[in-house]
Order: C-alpha cells, then sequence, then structure tokens
C-alpha cells in the first residue's frame, strides 16, 4: 500500500525532510502547515521539490479548532477554510485534515457542531476539497472517534469524512467496533502511531510520547486490519509526535518509519490471509523466524592479555586461532566465544553475537527488505557460513543455518568440540548497551528482524542515575537479550555490553573461578545480611553465597544465582544458573552489582 | 531547625553522598537502604563516618509491606523488623520509615492492620525504636495520610507515629485540616518533595520528578507552616527522588538541596511571624527583594567587529571606553549595553545582567546566606558599585543599589547620558539558556535570590527538538527574564543567551535598522499570508509588517510586534514593542524564528 508521513514526524527542514522522506522509500508526505509557514519555499517551489523527489502531498494539516464557535467567529473561520483551500490548490494537495476544536467551542451542541461542518463541506465541496474531521483526544467536546463519525454521517456530504488517528482512538481505550461500521470510502485518511503505555495525560502523551508502529504497547496491525476492512484505500501514514525524534538524524528517523510500515503491513498482511482476504499490495516480508540458540559470542580483546586471562579463568579452553584470520576460538560446554584480535578496540569489548535460525537465507532476506545493513564478510567455501547484520545498537548479529557443526568449527580454528572444566554449559544472556537515541529503533530490530518477545522496561537504580533496562526472548528462552539504557551523563561504567554464561551448577563454577586469581566483583558484607532477613534464608546457604560472591534472587516460579567478574574496559562477564522457572535477571541486584563495580573499579585505578 | 536529607536524593556511592551532605551544611541524613545494603562500610564505620562528618542519622528507611498480611507472612515481617532494629542500633538511629502495604497486604482490613501495627510497635518499644508510619500515595489500602493517622491513632502505642511526605500528601490533593489533629509528639518524622504540576501516575511521578521546596509547583511552605502548628520538632528533611539530581554531581545537588531548606525556612518564619508565633530556631533570610529594573546587559565582543557594528545599527551610540578597564558603554534611549572585551570569548556572547533593587547590602548577604557564588569585582571608590553574583546558568548578574546616576556612568566611561537615535528606550527582557541539569536549581535562583514569579512552561517546537521555555518576572514587569532548556544533541544554535530591547514605535527602530546594512532575520512570505487568515489582520498592515520582517502576536490583552537580528555567535538581538497589556514573548513565531535563524546561518556559512 501506499505510505506517507507527516513532516512533524522528523528534525530538519522542509527541504530535509523531503529528503529524508524519500530517501527511506516513502510514496508520500502530509505537510504540517507550522513546517511550510516556516519555509522559504513557495507552494508551487514546495509541489516541484516534493515531486521530483517522486513524494505526493498526501494531506495538509491540522486546521483546529474550526466547528461549535459564535457566528461571528465562524465567518473568519469559513475565511481561514477558504484561504487554506486556495494554497492547497497550489500545493496540489486534495485532502485536509480538520481536528476537533479545543479552544473556541462554545457549547456541547450537536446541531450546532452539524450546522458548521455542513457549512465547511459545502466550502469544500466548490474547491473541490475533500475535509477529514478527525477528534482529538483532548477536543473540547468531541474526542472520541465514533462521535466524530456520528457528526460526519449526520452532515452527510460527499467533501466530508473522517481520519482515523491510533493515537486518539487507542489511547482513549475505545471500543473499536464502532470502526467497522464506517463506509471505507468516508475514512478519508488513517494516520497512525504506536506508545508506550502510559498513565499520562493524553495531550502530553500525545506531544511528546508517539513511537513507530511496533515500537511501544499497542496492537497497530489489529486496528490497520479494521480499518481496511471497511475498505480504505488510501495511504498508511505515520504522524508521529516524539521528543527523540524531533531532535534525532532526519534520514535515520524516516527510515525507520519506514520500516516500521513494512513491518506493519506483512502483519496485517498476514491477519488478512488468515481470513483469506486479498492483500491489497500490503507489503510482504520472508516469513517471521525467532533464533532457536545462542550460537557464540564474539569479543575485541582490547591492548593487552586481561580478557583472554579471564576467560581462562572461567575455564574456556583456546581451541585454536583462525587458519586465515587473526581470531582465535575459546570454548566452555556449550559456549563458545571468539576473540578476534583484528577489531579495532583499545579496551575489552563485545562486538558480535552469532545466533541460529532455521533458515538463514530466510532471515538475511527478510533484514535485507527491512533496510537493515548487512554486513559483507570474508568467507572460504568451506567456512561457517555467517549472515552479518549491524544492529542500531552496534553490535553485530551473525545468522548461521541452524546450528553449526563442531567439525566446521574445528576446520576452521583447530581444536576438537566441547570442554567443561567449570561446569559453564552455554550462553544464558546477552546485555546490550543502547544510547537513549537509538532505543526505539532497537526494539523494532528485536521485534521485525529477530522475532523476539520484548518484556516490560525497569528503571535499575545506580550511583550515578537510574538504567532503563528492557529484556526480549524467544519463546523458549534459549535465546534472551537484554537493553541497557544507562543515565546521559557522568556514568562512565554504565555504557557496557555483556554476556552472561549458564551453569547448572554455580558453586562449582564458582569454586573453578577461585581457583585462578580472577579478579571477581566483591559482594559486600551487608549484601548478604540483607539478603538473609529479606528472604528469610537460611545462615549456611547466605554463607555459602558469601563466600563465592553469589548474588541471589527468587519470584514466584523459582530461584536465580549469579556472579560477575570486575568489568574489563567497555565488559564484564556474568556466570548465572536457573532454577525452576525464573525469568529474569536479578534486577533487584543491579544496584549492588553497579555499585560494587564502581568500588572496585576505583580500587584498581589507585593500584 | 535541624535540617536532614535522604541519602537516595543525591548521586555517589555512601562515602560521597556523606561527603557532600556534610558541606553542603545539613545536620543530618536518613539513610536509604539500599545504599547501605551496596555499601561495604560495616554499621559501625558508617556510624563513624557519618558522625565524623558531624552528620547524625536521624531515620533509617524504608521498611515495606509490613501490615495487613496472612499469619505466616506477618512472622517473617516481625523478624525482619527485628533484624533492621539491630542494625539500626549498630547505625545509633532510633526511627524507623515504615511504609503502607503496597504489595502483600491481603484484605482491606482496618482491624487487621491496626492488630499488626501494635504487634511492630510492641517489637519496636522492646528496641526502644520508634516507627514512623506513612501512606504511600500508590498504597494498596491505605493511601491518604488522614487514613494512615487513624491506624496510628487506634494503636495508639508510644512507638508508632506517623510520617509526613509532602509528596504523598499533596499528590493526591489531601485536604491538609486533618494535620493540625495530629499531636506533635505523634508526628514521628517529616519528608519533603516539591515537584511540576503533572497529570502522571503518582507512582511514576513520585520516582522521577521530585523537586526540592521552591523549584515545583506546590505551597511547602503552607505546608510545614501547618506541621510545625502541631507542636512537630524534629528535622526538616529532604526525599527526592529526581531522574537529574540522580546523575548530577553531589554536592552541587546537595548545596542546592539545602538552599531550598534554608529559603523555605525563611518563608515558614514569616507565616508564624504574621501569626505571631515563635519562630523555633527556622533561619532568617534578609528579606526578599524583586528588582525594580535593567540597569545594563554585558556582552563579551568575540574576536571581530560584528557585534559593535549590530549595537551601532541598532541606533546604539559608543559613550566611552572605561577609563581603566578594556570595556566600552554603549547607550540607545533607556537601554545601557557593556561591550567587555576582557571577556575571553571567540563569539559574542551575553555574559552579564545588571539589575537595580531597593538595597544591595541586604540584597548581596541574602545571596550569601544562600550560598551563591559571590563574585570579587575590580571598582575604585568613585565608581558605580555591582555585588557580583554568578547564578547557575553561568550568567552573572550584577546587583546595584536602585538606579545608577548617568554621572556615574559618565564618570566611569565618559560620554553624556541617553541618546534616541532609532527609538530603543530600554530593555524588555533576556532569554537565558540553561542545561538541562541546572534548570531547576535556576529556577530556584529565580524564585529565592531574584524574588521573581515563575509563569508555566512552555514547548517551543524547533527543527531540531523542543525547547522548554519558561519565564519569570517582578510585579511591575520591568524585569523580566526567560530560561531556555535546548534539545539535548544536535541544535548548535538553541544555546544562545539574548536581550530583547523595547521600543515605542518598532516600524520607526526598523526603518532606523533598516538603512544600515545589518543583517535582520528575513522572515518567509508564508508566515505573513498564515498570518493574515490566521488572525484576520488587514493587507496594508501585513504588508508593512513583511517589509521590516516583522512578527506578530496577539492574545486577549494585548499586542506583541518583534523583529530579531540574524544570530552572531552565541546571542543575537531583539527589538519588541508591546501594545496593551500583552504579558507573553511571542511564543507561537518562535518556531519560525528558530528555522529562519538555521537558514540565514547556513546560508551565510556558505558565503
Amino acid at each position: 500500500m501506499k505510505t506517507s508521513i507527516a513532516t512533524v514526524s522528523i528534525a530538519g527542514s522542509l527541504r530535509e525532510k523531503i529528503t529524508a522522506i524519500s530517501r527511506a522509500g516513502f510514496d508520500g508526505l502530509e505537510i504540517f502547515e507550522n513546517d511550510f509557514v516556516a519555509s522559504k519555499l513557495s507552494p508551487s517551489e514546495f509541489r516541484k521539490i516534493a515531486s521530483d523527489h517522486g513524494l505526493s502531498i498526501d494531506l495538509y494539516q491540522p486546521f483546529r479548532d474550526f466547528e461549535g464557535v459564535s457566528e461571528s467567529q465562524l465567518e473568519l473561520n469559513l475565511e481561514r477554510a477558504r484561504y487554506k483551500f486556495e494554497i492547497m490548490h497550489q500545493l496540489g494537495v486534495d485532502t485536509i485534515l480538520a481536528c476537533s476544536n479545543v479552544a473556541t467551542a462554545v457549547e456541547d451542541n450537536k446541531a450546532l457542531f452539524v450546522d458548521h461542518l455542513s457549512q465547511l463541506a459545502d466550502l469544500a465541496g466548490k474547491h473541490s476539497i475533500k475535509v477529514a474531521y478527525e477528534a482529538l483526544a483532548w477536543g473540547k467536546y468531541v474526542s472520541t472517534y465514533d462521535r466524530a463519525w456520528d457528526l460526519v454521517r449526520q452532515v452527510d456530504h460527499p467533501n466530508l469524512g473522517v481520519c482515523l488517528d491510533s493515537f486518539h482512538i487507542l489511547s482513549r481505550g475505545s471500543n473499536l467496533e464502532t470502526i467497522s461500521e464506517i463506509p471505507g470510502e468516508k475514512v478519508f485518511f488513517l494516520q497512525l502511531a504506536d506508545a508506550p503505555l502510559m498513565s499520562l495525560d493524553v495531550l502530553s502523551w500525545s506531544r511528546h510520547h508517539r513511537l513507530f508502529p511496533g515500537e511501544g504497547g499497542w496492537d497497530i496491525a489489529d486496528f490497520v486490519h479494521r480499518v481496511l476492512n471497511t475498505g480504505y484505500q488510501g495511504p498508511l501514514s505515520l504522524e508521529i509526535f516524539n521528543d527523540v525524534y524531533r531532535q534525532g538524524s532526519p534520514s535515520v528517523t524516516a527510515r525507520d518509519g519506514h520500516r516500521s510500515l513494512t513491518y506493519l503491513q506483512d502483519e496485517v498482511r498476514e491477519l488478512r490471509a488468515a481470513e483469506q482476504l486479498p492483500d491489497l499490495g500490503l507489503s510482504r516480508l520472508p516469513s517471521k523466524q525467532s533464533p532457536e540458540g545462542f550460537e557464540f559470542v564474539e569479543f575485541a580483546p582490547g591492548e593487552g592479555d586481561e580478557f583472554e586471562d579471564m576467560l581462562k579463568s572461567l575455564g574456556f579452553i583456546r581451541q585454536g586461532k583462525h587458519k586465515r584470520k587473526n581470531a582465535s576460538l575459546w570454548v566452555a560446554g556449550g559456549a563458545r566465544v571468539v576473540v578476534n584480535s583484528a577489531a579495532v578496540s583499545r579496551q575489552p569489548s563485545l562486538i558480535g553475537v552469532g545466533l541460529d535460525f532455521h533458515s538463514q537465507a530466510s532471515v538475511m532476506d527478510r533484514m535485507a527488505s527491512l533496510q537493515y545493513g548487512l554486513v559483507p564478510r570474508d568467507r572460504l567455501s568451506d567456512e561457517a557460513d555467517f549472515g552479518v547484520v549491524a544492529s542500531p545498537s552496534g553490535v553485530h548479529f551473525n545468522v548461521s543455518d541452524a546450528q553449526v557443526s563442531d567439525a566446521t568449527w574445528a576446520n576452521e580454528f583447530g581444536g576438537s568440540g566441547k570442554v567443561d572444566a567449570s561446569g559453564i554449559t552455554g550462553i544464558d544472556h546477552v546485555a546490550i548497551a543502547v544510547d537513549p537515541q537509538d532505543l526505539d529503533e532497537t526494539t523494532l530490530f528485536l521485534r521485525a528482524a529477530l522475532a523476539l518477545d520484548l518484556q516490560a522496561e525497569l528503571d535499575l537504580p545506580s550511583e550515578y542515575g537510574l538504567v532503563r533496562s528492557r529484556s526480549a526472548n524467544n519463546e523458549t528462552r534459549t535465546v534472551r537479550l537484554a537493553l541497557n539504557v544507562g543515565p546521559t551523563s557522568s556514568a562512565p561504567k554504565s555504557g557496557a555490553n555483556h554476556v552472561a554464561f549458564s551453569t547448572n551448577d554455580i558453586f562449582a563454577t564458582a569454586a573453578f573461578v577461585k581457583k585462578s586469581r580472577t579478579n571477581l566483583l566483591q559482594v559486600p558484607e551487608n549484601y548478604y545480611l540483607d539478603l538473609r532477613h529479606r528472604l528469610g534464608l537460611d545462615w549456611d546457604f547466605i554463607a555459602q553465597l558469601q563466600e563465592y560472591n553469589i548474588l541471589y534472587d527468587q519470584d514466584a516460579n523459582g530461584r536465580f544465582l549469579h556472579f560477575y567478574s570486575v568489568q574489563l574496559g567497555k565488559t564484564f562477564i556474568e556466570v548465572v544458573q536457573r532454577l525452576g522457572s525464573y525469568d529474569g535477571y536479578g534486577a533487584y541486584n543491579s544496584f549492588i552489582r553497579l555499585a560494587s563495580q564502581r568500588a572496585q573499579d576505583s580500587q584498581r585505578a589507585l593500584l
């Protein structure tokens, strides 16, 4: 279907917006009046530039505070409409968005609203303009889409229809059944926005927190499915007010918006397919696949031997060096670590994650269709075949067909498969530090490209600000990722990616590690005293935890034991054991971990 | 009175917090349990360090989810309390904060709550501990202070009282009359926080947006006045959860918190004095004075002549060079501009504001009592006497006794007083760019130090993100300041301080300016076409505005006409005319101004 986006959704001058919207692949745009008014472009210049960029102008918006006003104000409002219609002719746009009155309506009077909207429709008819009337969620008297539709139906004029906006409708928790009562030809426009679920007044929520479909908490696919069932044939158009997008890169934001519509169309197409409805030209993506497991993690070792020494002390064995490349393979149980010495990084850092999928080709096609950045990879035909994608967070995701065989790994790196010195069994999760401005784009990547389920966002306190944390996983929990957004300032250590290895016996693993001189994270005694009384644990167990600096958490479904290395450069390592169906990451302990890392780090800095 | 602050209110490790709290001048602290649990300090070490820093530990907090639980849970909860009481003995703190149950209470049963709280009070009695019971605004069954007080009254135990927290009480909009029914000896603790007025769920509001008293929207002085009237004699204690403070400098945040309590005490003392009540040792500040007018603005000219050329083209005359310093005085009408060539700045920038007060000495005493940074000034005895304060925004405020005479200015700079070439009459307002983390501190400065009234915050859209803008003024509007917080990223031009000069005939002033070659900000034609129809103005007037690139706004009380220079380095100049009682700053036009500045700036960059 045709895609469009309101110019207010992205940063920049009108010219910059047009370029970014066109390059992202949209078919058209909605002109947000302020963007035009602040521009030096005349209507005809703007029209030509848009057209030269292959963009139609689909909507002129917004026209405010028209109906339900005093007689004298109505005259002024009609005069104002006449002027907009003239500008629209010069711009070559035939539809205007009229928002329900928020300010100047004088009384809640249906007959008055119908009368005024009829006059507007008559005037619009004379200018061959279509008026799409939209209930703003904070409209003075008209704030729900069913009331707006009721007025439009009463007016019954070919030049008056409704604009349906997912934000205004879903934020009010409106019953969506009424949508099916609206004939498609009376839906003059469809605006789409997602949003995080919040308890904030709708105006602030709308003005600051809208998101692209798939980045928030609503089922936008279901909403669009309902609207398409009316017979609506206009564009799918994004109208997003978001503090972060407003100040981001126009091209990055526009591309992510277009991607969200590609993903959305595919989801809607599947809903229609399930009901054996025609696809209406909705975009089709190669089918969604969740990863089946972790294949490996990849680190840059930094300048010294510190990182590889730590792997050794955790029971990893260096299986060998790559036969052509400056990289080594380290193995412990089912966990593989590639240490890529060719990667340029002064400090140790986690730079890549390898994931197994059922069909690599299909996943990579899907990534390409979603405009994610594919990274070329140097590979001989007998070497393991990974497709590489640069995720918005910067971490590279390596995509393989199911599991790569031990023989393939051995062919490239030598060695002979799994070793089990410390009890480490595999990779439990990978945590990725994300810049605040990249969080929403990364969320969409996890959902649309990796088909993971996102969990609710948590705020983790640290000594230097809150860390916003959100986890994602496949259904079987064999792949877990966590996104962490650190405080915006002065938190030098919050930006670390890390890997958590799993063990079936954390005490055995910890005992193994303790034999080496590895710097494990020291947990303060106060933590154990508090833990004892907070959860009513017995003293022997507490003593055992304390001996190995193991942190502990529990919930209704199970228990979680974990310990940490100190931070090495931009990364650190965690070892975890899950008991029962514990599904979290020890969020309660993160404050202890962050404070202890910082304390130990300043101590090390003094040595 | 004794002052205290919860450790959770500021960033850092426990040691860093203690140092910052002590240096800021507090008498004590509340230990937030997590800060202690994450610390390597034993209870006795912590106690000693606090004591060595002259701080008492006034409260152990929080004790959660105690009352209204199942029998088996109650046993665990009492055991948990027993452990806390032991830790408290080691810490030397005798009061614990018990929050109303948010999670584990099983039913809304008053008798059960009373029974459980009685058992807690009995246990506390055996340990000589006082339990301060607080209704959290999001408590499961107990969420208002009057309900908490009702339970405490029923329990009627010497070791159980209430903790009153301004956030939990004011956020619920509770009736404050009940406070007077609580005997002072049953108010075991008083926690203070202000907050911006928002429609957000109370939990999120509380966890992210609390502010120091005087920085938000509530009347905390009235609240404290009511509590002191009960006979409460404990500390005034700050408990602030704020995303910005959490990641700020511990010492800056602690100092601002202490300052807020000094200001608050003085306000409460005045309320008590008006009722002829004893002052209870509340801090006393030299009396509050608003400025009476602007005396001058001070600029660093940057490297070239561009800035002084602009002054010239606006009708300013260079009256002379300072007899000892590398500075010049420029005058137009009642507007004085000091161009300080000794100030180190590569680009033109506004660095100081001179304000007239009734009594300089008293204002400077007040500034000093509030711990603002006084700046020494090089001055001979026959020169104008300014006290200088570095505001949190970085701009220097120069304080003089009433108006400085023309003769004094002439003595220092030569020249002979006012000139009126272009019709500029004086200074209308000064706008100051503030970093997001300095906004709350700056707000308190305007209120507590300059005694200005703050207006509601506005969001001004720009091409690269929202600018949060808040204005402040004295009662007669002879002094107006505006604070602008730019987007956090990529908005190189949003961080400018600027001055707006007033004129009584903006067309005459604009005509004067047009004669020179000065680069005025060009306003796009689209703006004028829109303005014509938006406000129904006549074409002749519009043509006149457009000829001089004048922007226009109106409200119910009056009209506002203004034009701008282009941006020069980190500043620019505005000229405004107010008609009637228009009280704003043309917020509607800010998008046009910001977009045009950016457009013209990139054009200039190309030349």
